[in-house]
C-alpha cells in the first residue's frame, strides 16, 4: 500500500496512532521512576529513549504533556532526579500495566508489581529487579512547538549493572540479559543478534 | 559495577563512547535518503529516529553536526526533502558500510550496494529494497545547545508498505519482515515476539 499525507490524516484516529507509532520502529522499553514533593512514587514506560551523547552522557526522553506520563514529567521539573530502569523482557506484562492511568498518588510500583530500591545517589525509586539501573539529573527541557511533546534531556549520573554484561571495549550486552523492547503501543520484543562489525572504512 | 558520573568522565574515550552509546539500548536502524543541490545522492545509516506524534505524523532524527552524517543534514536542510527506509537485517553489512567516510560526492548508495528508487512524491532517493519507504519533508530543526546536536524534525509525505504487514488495527509488523534493529555503534539485532497487550486499565 501506499499512503501520502492527506491518506494519513484521513485515517480513522486509532487506526492513525497505532500506524504510526507501530510504524516508527523498535525501541528501548524504559520504566521511568520518580518520587513527587509529596513522597508519592511514580512508574512509568516510555519507549522514547534518545541517545543524545557520550561526553557529557546525556539521555532524552520525549513526553506528551496529554498523557498518563505527565505524572513523570512533573517529578522531573519538581526534583529534577529520575531513574531508568531496563527490564528483562518475562516482565513484560507488569511494565505495561504501568502505562495504566491510575490516579495521582497512587503508585505503579505497588499496582504494577515492582519494588522500589534507593540508592543515595538519587531520591527518585529504582526497580529493584531491573538489570540496568541509571540515576539521572534534569538538565534542560525543550519545547516542540509543532505538536507541543516536549524533550526531556538528562545526564547520566551513575549506572548500576552486572560486569557480565560489559565486554572489554565498554558494549553493554543488553541481548543477553534479555532485555525488553517495544514497538507501537503495546507490542514487545526481545532482540536476537545477527552480529557486530568493525568500524566501517570507505572501499575503493 | 556501579559508575558515578565522575567515574564516567574518567573512562577512556572510545571505552566510554561505546559504553554510553550501547547503554542507550535498542533502537530502529534507518537509513536516511538524500540528494545534494547538484544532485550527488547520499545514503546515510541512523539509529536516532523518534516518533514525535501521529497527527500531525512527525519523525525526529538527532544529528551531530562532527559526523559523517553531515553531508545527510546539509541535504535535508538545502532540499527539506528526505527518505526513511527499514531494511531487512539479512542486508546488516551493506547498511553499516554506509556508515563510512566517504568523500564528498561519492554516493554510498553505490559504494554500499543499495539500489536508488524515486517516486513522484519526493526527489529524495528510495532504497529499492527497503520493506518500509517513508518520504518525509523537513518542518524544523531544532538546536540542543547542551551538546551541539541538531533534533530534525520532518512530517510523513508517503508510506509504502506491503499490505501484509498491516494489521486491522493499523499496527505495522516489522518483525514479520526480520526489519534490522541497532545498538551502539556496531551490533545488529532482528526482533523476537514476546507478546502483544490490550490497553493497560488500572486494577483495583
Amino acid at each position: 500500500m501506499i499512503l501520502n499525507d492527506k491518506d494519513i490524516i484521513d485515517l480513522e484516529q486509532r487506526y492513525r496512532t497505532a500506524f504510526i507509532n507501530s510504524l516508527a520502529g523498535f525501541r528501548q522499553a524504559v520504566l521511568v521512576g520518580t518520587k513527587s514533593v509529596n513522597g508519592d512514587t511514580n512508574l512509568a514506560i516510555f519507549n522514547s529513549l534518545i541517545h543524545l551523547g557520550a561526553n557529557p552522557a546525556l539521555l532524552g526522553l520525549i513526553s506528551r504533556p496529554d498523557t498518563v506520563n505527565r505524572d513523570t514529567l512533573q517529578n522531573i521539573l519538581d526534583t529534577k532526579e529520575y531513574t531508568l530502569n531496563y527490564i528483562q523482557a518475562a516482565h513484560y506484562e507488569k511494565a505495561h500495566q504501568t502505562s495504566a492511568r491510575y490516579a495521582k498518588g497512587v503508585s505503579e510500583f505497588e499496582k504494577a508489581g515492582f519494588k522500589e530500591l534507593y540508592h543515595p545517589s538519587c531520591k527518585a525509586p529504582f526497580v529493584e529487579d531491573a538489570v540496568v539501573k541509571i540515576a539521572m539529573k534534569f538538565e534542560q527541557s525543550i519545547d516542540i512547538p509543532l505538536n507541543g511533546t516536549i524533550l526531556i534531556i538528562g545526564r547520566i549520573m551513575q549506572v548500576e549493572i552486572a560486569d557480565s554484561l560489559v565486554g572489554p571495549d565498554g558494549f553493554v550486552s543488553l541481548s543477553e540479559a534479555e532485555i525488553l523492547i517495544s514497538q507501537g503501543l503495546d507490542a514487545y520484543f526481545v532482540a536476537k543478534a545477527v552480529g557486530r562489525l568493525p568500524y566501517a572504512k570507505p572501499t575503493v
